[in-house]
């Protein structure tokens, strides 16, 4: 019985080192390659371990800490949408209700039941610690982009009001986080690294 | 007040960023690269919400989680030391307690010295709950050595007795885990992906 379980357990563990091999648009902050969506979930799960006194409302910084570390598998299947493309965002729920069946059913039935509702809460955002985990998960690119000069903001076209319009829910989650983030977007408009909105002749 | 804080925090974010850029010696599953110590981290702290039932005493398992996203931090400085690497393994405690100084030194330092017990208890490997984090520590490349079979034992000359050596204290945080990863060495030995001792005509 124990040999069943840790045989499926064991089998869910390999299956989403797979995560390793799914390449998100952002820049490591050395600019040397762009960084894997495994990487960035250990980054952000230990961003909450540090930043969670920052959060509007109290919230449960393990509960935090293990949602960022799934929250990303069901890319495994679906692939990494990047955030400012519309029309992938289009498919994506579907995709990736899909993925999440496959990935999480592989585990035994109660822990993939609690993995896969820890994910929903983190795509729903509604609860406190859904909302401080998105918080980090939108701040984490910002910081990537001002550290390279705004490298991927500028390969894929992306102007200050889409990263405004993007980020500005952050301050749902964490108000300081948001507050420190827009200084940081406004600093990279006026060195150039991030182009204003069209239109506005910055 | 809290934007000193806040940045000293971020800087710290950043500067474990690094932790990307370290590889290890073991390979993917899928063996296309070597692994970094980011995403291993990453790994092996999912693998702790997953396995924590099969630890010899009850841990928490939040703290394991903790234990292991910041178990590799101070390879930032230090770099990874190969498990098997003895010559690196004499000057790797003074290395890394000088990494740990000044990684864990770039937080606040009520959180800095949190992390750094943490990191302290890790590797001292004297608490259930490190224990348990050291097994799965070690249990991770032993599934990837199967899975790509034995590609880094073969390339680093790891023979079954020094894989039994070493792992073979990952039944001090996991019995259920080490018979699994017992067995899985000997049929590495049995296919050929992993030579027998020396002298054993194997």
């Amino acid at each position: 019985m124990t040999s069943d379980r840790l045989h499926d357990q064991i089998r869910f563990i390999l299956e989403v080192d797979k995560l390793k091999g799914i390449v998100r648009r952002t820049y490591l902050a050395d600019g040397t390659r762009r960084e894997n969506s495994a990487e960035h979930s250990w980054h952000v799960a230990a961003m909450a371990v540090v930043l969670a006194e920052h959060a509007n409302e109290p919230v449960d910084a393990d509960r935090v800490v293990r949602m960022l570390l799934v929250h990303d598998v069901v890319e495994v299947d679906a692939g990494d949408t990047f955030v400012y493309d519309t029309a992938g965002a289009e498919s994506k729920a579907e995709r990736e209700r899909r993925a999440a069946d496959r990935l999480f059913g592989l585990l035994p039935g109660d822990q993939g039941g609690d993995l896969r509702a820890l994910w929903e809460e983190f795509e729903a955002a509604r609860t406190a610690d859904a909302r401080f985990a998105a918080a980090l998960d939108r701040l984490m690119p910002v910081l990537h982009n001002i550290h390279t000069g705004g490298r991927a903001w500028r390969e894929n076209g992306v102007t200050a009001d889409m990263v405004i319009g993007r980020n500005s829910r952050m301050a749902e989650g964490s108000r300081a986080l948001w507050e420190y983030a827009r200084a940081l977007i406004d600093r990279a408009v006026a060195s150039g690294a991030l182009a204003p909105a069209p239109g506005t002749g910055g």
